[in-house]
């Protein structure tokens, strides 16, 4: 068994090998500086080498000062390493704009979601400020506590019980009456978009939606090898319906994609007259809408906009939301209504992730029963009022001449459109080493319409992002 | 706006409409038995119907006795509800074996985990007595409370950085060197396992498997619409290599799929020199392995068996596990490693569910590294070890003459070879009634050669599993 793996690979001697893997573990802190590595034996033992072999490898390491030895005790990683060349962060090259891929510089934004460093105008993420966060951590700890050993096993089959009756209740004021027993608990209002997707097209098919449209369904669109027919939307009253029936009457389409309330990026909801008219429109062309509400909780005069959902005679209206931008987007607690669907979407929801977390389904229903969440939207959707006005007055004063931007009446989202002359993937790449992040409107659409535009996450107004928003302001009139 | 819904449905007068629905929510326990529903005025505002409509349907409701007035108080469910005729109970209909298709058994073996009072033989689930579950919730909510705000952020790119270090020091125990940077967390090992098939497979492709296999997987193929060549695996030594060989000879095959350690169902592992011969095999046809070693950390004798991966020298070995069979199943925390194929696993994983629950990680990731993880597998080993081989001695006492049993030594389900005559599905039926689940082995391929086999799961062994397990024995002898 020992010689498994105790080959020379690709002529470097196996004690190099081992030495080198090592060092990286040590170089990427899986190891840290003053901890004990594992012992000769015990290394020789999992890596199934010999104890000579681990030798070797010990003693270049200790030669390189990435080890060392103390008497009786072991081997531990040196307190203070050396000069080990690092390799370059193939996390953040250099960018050159142009050259970079819309799914790199969505999956940057992303990801600059986890740098406190950094200020976040790039993803629509709510101010961890503002949400209940302790609060929602000391009911997930007192629920699962009070769980017991089940606080630790599965929800199976459409999720937690208690949440989907909170949730049907919270819907009433949406004006729909939905079954607790058509519900399906998703991880997040993406798992279920994801799922809809999946079932509702084959690749190949084409989908439509309003334009210009959240990046990452564009993402979720090539990844699954779907053609996007893209119809215009405005920032007054949403998405075009004679352009809408103009591409229905002349493609096969399989589904169509809308944020109908507060929508993403225009801020826009839909009227009730027009999202009767919009579920109207499609089901007469047989084409299933999948609706997405995330914002839906969050409007500013706490008026809670209605769903198309409601309009739903035929199932043909799958219902997507979550508490990502009202609660807690780390605890991926999101919801869907299937309509007819719903039983495929269950059985692909079963084999993609079998269930959802429990921990988090537990806290959010509790905080939806007893944990005031009606209070918190209101004050969610003033302070939301408040920093999108201001956001939207800064950029006013401190973008390029003849700048507009949105006045949305929800959400936390600004759309900017710039003069043409803004190449807004230029204005990314110009604030980026500032530790600032934008999300360029060229991402929110297949076409290039939006090549001057930015979508601005207005969630959070302090003194550094109003310094933040001057600076890309200044950043863009450069460009001009 | 009043008018949006305001029309007669299908002839039914739209104040039947809203009471039916109404009493549904009643029905299903989303207002409940003393609870005070909407005022008039509220339900008229929130379904845009008439205050009139309201009244009315909540006239038909209260002589119905569904709903009571209280004066100066409002509308409350009736404490005692009424005899109203129930739906048939869907989930559970009277049982003809013979009509039932796999899919719809699988997720009543699956959903029956959800219920307490049954005795679970079905579905693979650790016992949740043996689990460190308050431990783990205490531990979630120290955590979350640290990370304050940041505890209900999202843990976007790879997941939380801990977890992956983590996990890259545990696998050193497997013989495999894995860097943190390489690690995608998932929402279990499904997550990783159906990531994968995705990422390298399209409709109509075929993958190979060793066979008998995990039911999920048949499923999983099924809805990405896969084509599947079953490869005969033993109890003895798993799965056949040169029948794998003449499979991948004669047919173009996109994955192969294989639980290496601790396999289910048989409960066998490949011998390390075997791991290798496979590595290697499919290495020459070019076919990636996609390698779950979800039980690869209950050993019954300790010692950690190793992994394909460590073998890989192609970057075509995708690696998944989880911690669902050793911590904690709901809190849903896998992990993969993906290889050449791991940029777009990632891209996958993102628009497929944007990222993982990051309170279950924070509670894994310090209880890898601070909660006596390794103390914990000793002694979960140590009983899995005792109830596995108690089950199949009581196994050989109660089932019909001529049963055979596996003898795993790790994980802790059996797999049952009952007389040719005795049909799993009819048994799974018979004893279904009497609150005791099993899994027929018919789930476990696409054939019928395990029509008379059964997979046990053994994680719990008290004196109700042993009387439900006498109870499958004589229903079984019936059957012979």
């Amino acid at each position: 068994m020992k010689s498994n793996v105790a080959e020379k690979k690709g002529g470097q001697p196996l004690y190099e090998e081992v030495a080198g893997r090592l060092a990286l573990m040590v170089r990427e802190g899986t190891f840290r500086p003053g901890e004990k590595v594992p012992s000769i034996r015990a290394m020789s033992q999992r890596l199934k080498v010999s104890i000579n072999t681990v030798k070797t490898a010990y003693g270049l390491l200790e030669d390189r000062r990435v080890i060392e030895a103390r008497p009786q005790s072991g081997y531990y990683v040196c307190a203070r390493l050396p000069a080990i060349p690092r390799e370059p962060d193939v996390r953040r090259p250099l960018l050159n704009a142009a050259a970079v891929e819309a799914g790199e510089m969505v999956s940057r934004i992303m990801r600059d979601v986890n740098d406190p460093e950094r200020v976040q105008f790039g993803a629509a993420i709510p101010d961890p400020a503002i949400l209940p966060s302790e609060k929602l951590g000391r009911i997930m700890a007192a629920e699962v506590r009070r769980a017991k050993g089940h606080g630790t096993g599965y929800a199976m089959g459409s999720g937690l019980p208690k949440l989907r009756h909170q949730i049907a209740r919270h819907m009433l004021k949406a004006g729909v009456t939905l079954a607790a027993d058509e519900i399906l608990i998703t991880s997040g209002a993406s798992e279920g978009v994801s799922l809809a997707m999946k079932v509702l097209c084959r690749p190949g098919d084409t989908v439509v939606t309003g334009a210009p449209v959240y990046f990452n369904f564009l993402q979720l669109f090539r990844e699954l090898g779907l053609k996007v027919l893209e119809v215009p939307s405005s920032p007054v009253d949403g998405i075009h319906l004679d352009a809408l029936e103009r591409a229905l009457s002349r493609n096969r389409v399989s589904a169509c994609l809308q944020v109908t309330n507060f929508n993403n990026p225009l801020g826009v909801s839909l009227s009730e007259e027009k999202k009767k008219d919009l579920v109207a429109l499609l089901a007469r062309y047989q084409v299933p809408l999948v609706e997405d509400d995330i914002n839906g909780d969050i409007a500013f005069d706490g008026r809670r906009p209605g769903v198309c959902k409601a309009y739903d005679k035929s199932g043909m209206v799958i219902l997507c939301s979550s508490f990502s931008k009202t609660l807690a987007p780390g605890y991926r607690v999101g919801w869907m209504v299937s309509g007819r669907f719903r039983e495929r979407m269950q059985r692909l929801k079963m084999v993609s992730s079998l269930a959802t977390a429990l921990p988090p389904q537990l806290a959010v229903a509790e905080f939806l029963a007893n944990g005031g969440y009606e209070h918190h939207l209101r004050g969610l959707g003033r302070t939301c009022a408040q920093r999108v006005a201001a956001m939207g007055e800064m950029v006013g004063e401190t973008f390029p001449e003849g700048t507009r931007v949105t006045r949305p009446w929800g959400g936390f989202t600004l759309w900017v459109e710039m003069p043409q002359a803004v190449d807004s993937m230029k204005l990314y790449a110009a604030v980026e080493p500032m530790g600032i992040t934008v999300a360029p409107g060229a991402l929110f659409s297949i076409g290039d319409t939006y090549q001057h535009y930015l979508r601005l996450n207005a969630a959070a107004f302090t003194p550094e992002t109003r310094w933040a928003l001057k600076a890309v302001g200044d950043a863009a009139r450069e460009l001009v």
